[in-house]
């Protein structure tokens, strides 16, 4: 009998590590993903503040598995499911049967309806926009640099919504980039000020953290400049000004949005049950509703523990992608399911050089022995040998340094778009944020 | 009495050179390019074919004077120059005022009026470009992997147009790309060839090169397989059928042009003598004809020496932007200025791995010695220590792991395109390139 097929929707932290445990089993597996790299996404801010290179936190699938003869991949876009001929319908019309489906499709940035800011706002969610965001930021010092003082003003106005891990960890990357190189390298900049406001709907930042972290990181925040509003909504965005909802009006040229994600567009594609937040239903043992032979893992699934939503992280999403393999194995072997239960081990962001707050089991670390915790997980999660390497040259770097190597402006060519010119082509970006 | 204010229009070798050798003397320098990068044109290929990072080998244009203060940059396109009133025009409408003008704006991929060839053919000039043939390539294995033997064909087919350093290194990194990763990370494509053809007008590739390291260097390239097809050009191209001079018809996914360079288009948008092939006239002293204050350099330059025009290439560019410099200060002092001479050192150009040939002075290299010298020679030329390391480790990790590692099909979010899908905006470009 052939080895059962099973199609993984995601190759993010729960798909990812679901294949990996069953590489070398007797399963078919094919993993499939609109990319074709795993992205470390806790340090996509870093790519965002021109601190690490792009293939640092981002290794192609193919690469991970290459010596795993049972995983194939496939880079395509799943737009679909059938539930019945049990086959995922990708976007150029491919039908791919499967015999166990395993949905990790992952989330998406959450605009809250605001279509305004879902137009105009730069979100940090994958690659691509990390590297629009990246060069959105160098665009606006290169074009402060040649307007008035007045006229500058909105250029070196950076709006971050959204008091979360990544919107603090970036805010914080944002000045030390204006720390370090604006002094040393835009002399025509010299006395004005660039102003960082980061924006929390709720009381304190970092809200799933003890409030003690959240205020030490608020209060870090602070220190290096970053006006922090807290308890503070985005009610509106109108052309360049951000509308607060308190009626406070901001002229920025930078809206940065991490206000929030939601599940990624296929939960409401399909026809399973979903909760509340339109997260997939599953059972104890993370099967959709109703379908034995369907799981749903990471941010897209909704797992209820104790009377809460598991939360949105790449820690459960993991747990989950290992136990559903596990499950798999068992079903093969005719053995009966494990039930999921998710172990909180902590979390943690940094704040900036040297400074981080964690959360691991019962302890709370802050400062730089909070840092160093931060660099030896986060180094330890990331896949491969090279990319942990790289990484850490490019911490070294900074941290000797201080210097955020990675400035430069640059794009793939849109071939069907008009000439190469990266500068051009940010004028018609501008006018677009600007409208 | 103000410092006279010298504009150099272009951060490439030429440009970069004047103005570092400007740098601390009594002058007030402006750099403007398009790019706010200086770009390491020679290991562009290496971005092409996945070996490198691009920011290992474009450089920020402002980190590299930071210490100067009489460096200052802007990032802008010259769109025109108006010599009586010494004004620079740029393309978001400004006029920038020179006292002396250096224009070493470079120069642009020659198509030689093949239309088709414009619209479709991957250049491999600037960073764009290079980005865009990296995500192509990496798009051609991915969609012929999911297509049968016969239709996955043209995407396993590699066209090379130019038998220059340009085409030979991008070939020769190709097929190593394909022999290394192939194998591994793609067995649907087992036993399914990829064809690499290089096509070259003249009767041998590496034309500046002495005949015998020709012949080496095109053994070799067909020792790795690549096709190398010589005294043939390219007639047509017809969707995506590549048509030859001799009548032979490729039908291939995959057009890369690297047949030559014609001087970039602000020199035929300005009125100043120009010589045969379109570059600007110049005296000994490299200044355009009857213009005592603008010198031109580099690419865009016709500089004659024993009856020969300077060839485009690094070399000369550098030593006619130091030369300049030399002049300009002369310039001020009341000195009478210095005339040019080319001093030829050589050229260079790897066919793969430990293999390159080498003209140095009167010896050839070639084989393993040609190599160290070519890596010697072009660590020696990287701006910037990070740089260097960076290139060095990349280096290091090929060699040792025999690996691509920089395999993703990344590009910056396009803010008024569709959604931030790389695997969705891939089949529209495939479609381009397919109609």
């Amino acid at each position: 009998m052939a080895a059962p097929r099973v199609v993984i929707i995601g190759a993010g932290f729960g798909g990812l590590e679901c294949a990996r445990k069953l590489a070398g089993r007797p399963v078919a597996v094919l993993l499939i993903d609109r990319n074709n790299y795993h992205l470390f996404t806790p340090l996509l801010y870093q790519v965002a503040s021109s601190l690490l290179n792009p293939s640092d936190i981002a290794r192609p699938v193919r690469s991970i598995f290459s010596h795993a003869r049972n995983v194939a991949f496939r880079q395509a876009e799943v737009v679909g499911i059938d539930f019945k001929s049990c086959t995922v319908a990708t976007a150029n019309g491919d039908a791919v049967p499967y015999d166990t489906l395993v949905i990790a499709a992952g989330s998406t940035t959450n605009y809250f309806g605001i279509e305004a800011a879902e137009r105009q706002a730069l979100g940090l969610k994958d690659l691509s926009e990390a590297l629009e965001l990246r060069n959105h930021i160098l665009r606006c010092l290169e074009t402060a640099s040649t307007t008035d003082a007045e006229g500058s003003r909105p250029w070196l106005t950076f709006v971050v919504v959204g008091g979360g891990p990544t919107g603090v960890e970036y805010a914080g990357a944002l000045s030390e980039l204006m720390r370090l190189v604006l002094p040393h390298e835009y002399p025509e900049l010299a006395g004005r000020p660039t102003r960082i406001i980061l924006v929390e709907g709720l009381a304190e930042v970092l809200p799933p953290f003890p409030p003690e972290l959240g205020a030490l990181a608020h209060r870090e925040l602070q220190r290096k400049g970053i006006e922090v509003r807290t308890g503070v909504r985005v009610a509106a965005v109108e052309g360049d000004t951000v509308v607060l909802s308190g009626g406070d009006r901001l002229e920025a040229k930078t809206l940065v949005w991490a206000a929030g994600v939601k599940p990624a567009a296929l939960a409401s594609a399909i026809h399973v049950p979903r909760a509340r937040g339109g997260r997939l239903q599953v059972d104890a043992q993370l099967r959709c509703t109703g379908l034995d032979n369907v799981y749903a893992i990471g941010d897209i699934a909704s797992f209820t523990q104790d009377g809460h939503e598991v939360p949105m992280l790449s820690a459960p999403a993991m747990q989950e992608g290992r136990l559903v393999a596990a499950n798999i194995l068992h079903s093969v072997r005719g053995e009966p399911l494990d039930t999921f239960r998710y172990r909180d081990k902590g979390s943690m962001a940094t704040v900036g050089k040297g400074v981080a707050v964690a959360r691991l089991g019962p302890l709370n670390l802050s400062g730089f022995v909070g840092w160093l915790a931060w660099l030896t997980v986060h180094l330890y999660y990331i896949i491969g040998f090279r990319n942990r390497l790289a990484v850490l040259m490019g911490w070294a770097w900074n941290y000797v340094r201080s210097d955020r190597p990675v400035r430069i402006i640059a794009r793939a060519r849109q071939r069907d778009a008009p000439p190469p010119s990266d500068g051009g082509s940010s004028l018609s970006l501008r006018d677009n944020l600007v409208d």
